[in-house]
């Protein structure tokens, strides 16, 4: 097979690039090496930068989005069963929108479906053969060895996939933290307990109140690392949940059986530079944020915002100047939201090493957002998303 | 001898809080362990928050600060001799005073002169006898030892003084970061490199152009923990200087011979509560920042500003709410500074133990702060001084 751009992985920044590529005029190729049922069953993320929104909608899979999916313009964020809002419209004129990454993947399939666009599952053993001269990918379907020949290979696997770990060890530095606990999640059929996002800091740990429809709540407890989430009924959990979250909302709980119940470590993870030859990477094969500040997701958007442009200059006009300067201007996206979500997750969190000095500058931390107008602007700039 | 509120230390806290209860017609005593003139030779702290210049005025000690101190509008940061500015008075309608410390306490003891206020220099081995019933002080002065009692003891003496000690150990929590690198300080009569300070990240450490005056510049340098001025020459010491300055402000830099070399530790201290019975403590004697927020002198002057307001309402109207409430009160403020200072240490210097990924969230936080208006305003507010 020969084509423009191949691209390893239909998550949605490689569904999102195909869909932005093919519209552009350019030839693609999706790998994916799961089933399209066994995408499209995945619980991710479910908040969107207005950027993201945007980004979306221009690329032709707004439509369902902008009638399904759900306005925030505002978080709310607790201290020992108290809490505060940010007003993202007051503070900075940007909002965010709910809608879960799952709807999104359909939204994109759907486009992708329209558009006739060539998206190979269960392509198995994806290697990147070559990335210097020439691009070749090979795959295994059934029982036969495949090869796409391209111009580009778009690495948009995750952070297990194979494109990352294809640059060779000498050409990439990896910097990383690992958080000392991880968040169990539930997803529960009932309302949600709040209009928006509440974000706890509990002496007991960390919690999340957030949703992904009107019917459909999704909340987190922090956790200690390793945690079994068969360690944890249903009942536990809202218990828990319950003494976490401030009072006014966690009269509102509404239990419910689980849908979905899993444990997710915490993790910042970076590599650069975000390109190897003709290898590009976006999306959580570049780099991993821990989920306390929406960004992962965002962060892929944005990743493929910058590709997809570089890609079509190239490709269309044979302008490589934005292909040279994708992985740096990436690069410094992407450590702006790292260091967000580091911060949001370092502020939030009880650590179990934390010192009581540690304890206090976390608890001084959330006076001085509760009390400064623009310490909330910046914590609202951050969260709607920087611009591109 | 018979006060109402002896004050132990005649530094710029003890010396104000004399001033101002002097001026209230609350009688007091300061004892002060070393002379006048050791007292007058310390070179300090020189950045002054809009509050204090406001306070020292009220107090009646603002007239030759208001003729020779510098008002600065702004501050620069620097990262790997590049740097950018931070206007203060635009981002939240307030400055600083530039005035040495040693200026304030030399116009506080002429205040106090012209008052007629006891001042008692070489009072050695001060305790506190007594603090609940009643306030006794006793002290030696030549060989003859003396008591003084009084309605309340101010504890004004430093980080290493005896008030904090006289607590019993079982009633006070004590917080603590002791940061690994100290800082080599000198001072020097020659023209300032630039008109405002310069706080400038570079890899080989942090370094500060600061002023005492329009001939006096007042340099520092990070150095490891525990570093021998001695080891250090004066040429050795500017030419460090210039290699971590912004380039624009290192070809401007004039040398000249130190009038005064030394090497301050960096610490994080708060013990709480700032009350033990009639024994208040106010200044360094309850909490100690790292130099890097300039918030060491005015943290002083914010807690004798509540402490003054609390004594004289106690004293002269019977009303002991504000005293009640006067360690919480200082206490909010003081972790908000302490949160400031550690956040400017932390942003600024280089760590030994520092990793890869602790680096460049240093890099994204400088980079946040000089792409964000809303950043800039969080750093101006919190540098020029929150509200009473």
């Amino acid at each position: 097979m020969r084509t423009e751009v191949v691209i390893i992985g239909a998550g949605p920044a490689g569904l999102l690039l195909s869909q932005i590529l093919n519209r552009a005029g350019v030839s693609t190729v999706v790998l994916e090496k799961h089933s399209r049922e066994h995408v499209l069953s995945r619980i991710r993320a479910g908040v969107l930068e207005w950027g993201s929104v945007e980004t979306l909608r221009g690329a032709g899979v707004g439509r369902r989005m902008d009638v399904e999916g759900s306005m925030h313009e505002g978080v709310s964020l607790g201290f020992a069963n108290e809490g505060f809002r940010i007003d993202f419209t007051a503070r900075c004129g940007r909002a965010v929108m709910v809608y879960g990454q799952t709807e999104i993947t359909k939204d994109l399939y759907e486009a992708q479906d329209a558009l006739g666009a060539t998206i190979v599952h269960e392509a198995m053993d994806v290697a990147i053969e070559e990335m210097a001269g020439q691009a070749i990918v090979s795959y295994t379907t059934g029982r036969t060895r495949q090869r796409v020949t391209a111009n580009y290979i778009a690495g948009c696997d995750g952070f297990h996939g194979v494109s990352r770990r294809s640059i060779p060890a000498d050409r990439r530095t990896e910097f990383e933290r690992v958080y000392p606990f991880g968040w169990l999640g539930v997803l529960c059929e009932t309302p949600p307990a709040a209009p928006e996002l509440i974000y706890a800091n509990h002496p007991r740990g960390f919690a999340l109140a957030s949703m992904r429809g009107p019917m459909l709540s999704r909340y987190y407890l922090q956790v200690p690392a390793g945690t079994d989430p068969a360690e944890w009924s249903d009942a536990a959990f809202f218990d828990e949940l319950r003494r976490r979250l401030p009072h006014k909302v966690a009269i509102r709980l509404v239990a419910g059986p689980s849908v979905e119940k899993s444990v997710a470590p915490l993790r910042s993870f970076v590599t650069e530079p975000m390109r190897y030859c003709r290898l590009f990477l976006a999306g959580d094969a570049a780099h991993i944020v821990p989920p306390t500040g929406a960004k992962g997701l965002n962060l892929a958007i944005a990743d493929v915002v910058y590709l997809a442009e570089a890609l079509i200059a190239q490709l269309r006009d044979g302008d490589r100047r934005a292909l040279d300067a994708y992985s740096d201007r990436a690069l410094a996206r992407v450590w702006r939201a790292i260091r967000f979500s580091w911060w949001m997750t370092t502020m939030l969190h009880r650590f179990p090493d934390q010192t009581p000095f540690d304890q206090r500058i976390q608890e001084a931390e959330l006076d001085a957002v509760a009390t400064s107008e623009a310490a909330q602007t910046v914590l609202a700039e951050n969260y709607t998303g920087l611009p591109y």
